[in-house]
């Protein structure tokens, strides 16, 4: 079962995931954690991760694919934060997309940097990457 | 703002939601309650309702739009749980989708048969449908 925690993706991953029939036998659940108040209720992501490293980083990243791997039924739980435009913010280039891939043997994470595609294509890019993480770690 | 419980939209509402730059102004948080399991554990839907009325029915609606606006920051939340299909289940047929919207001044909830129109189109029709809903209490 998966488990998805998406800030920049907006619900995208989730939706890509129930595409086709039969998805709830492997899709269990998704947190749609826009604000950093959604961060921290849903996913127990801490304050003083975001204040001290921002909501597009790593650090926040790997709390949230923490939190969405232990607040649900799943045993693979990818996490997408990032700056999908337009234009930077908190001093970070826009295409900037920081994922966690955590499962019950670890978490890693990764940066992306997708560049100034418009906010529609980093959304897409993003989506589709955390898509190929989840493949990865099923196969 | 807003929130939303999502089922058969597997995350389609909150990807529209966030579209626009500028959205962490209006879009709180989503849920992507897939299974039974999740709407329980995320919006407090109860297990009682899941077993008398199943997943895709009014009871189940108003449930899930009443958890996710007690679960957020939003003052509007809207609920989706229908069958995208192909085919029906639960003796109910496809494209019946149930829909909740929350306020803090009550809940309404109602049932849509878009018919068997394939999955896909299913999932749009619900995803429009809820987003109508979101205007029009917004309006």
């Amino acid at each position: 079962m998966i488990a998805c925690a998406e800030s920049c993706t907006g619900g995208m991953v989730a939706a890509a995931l129930t595409e086709l029939p039969g998805s709830s036998a492997i899709f269990d659940r998704g947190f749609v954690t826009y604000t950093n108040a959604a961060k921290i209720d849903l996913l127990g992501v801490s304050a003083a991760t975001l204040d001290v490293h921002g909501a597009v980083s790593e650090q926040v990243a790997l709390e949230m694919a923490r939190g969405a791997l232990a607040r649900s039924g799943a045993q693979i739980a990818v996490s997408i934060t990032g700056i999908a435009g337009p234009g930077g913010s908190e001093h970070k280039p826009e295409g900037r997309v920081c994922f966690g891939l955590a499962t019950p043997s670890g978490i890693t994470t990764q940066t992306q940097e997708f560049g100034a595609l418009g906010r529609d294509k980093v959304r897409r890019a993003a989506r589709d990457f955390a898509l190929g993480l989840i493949f990865e770690a099923i196969a």
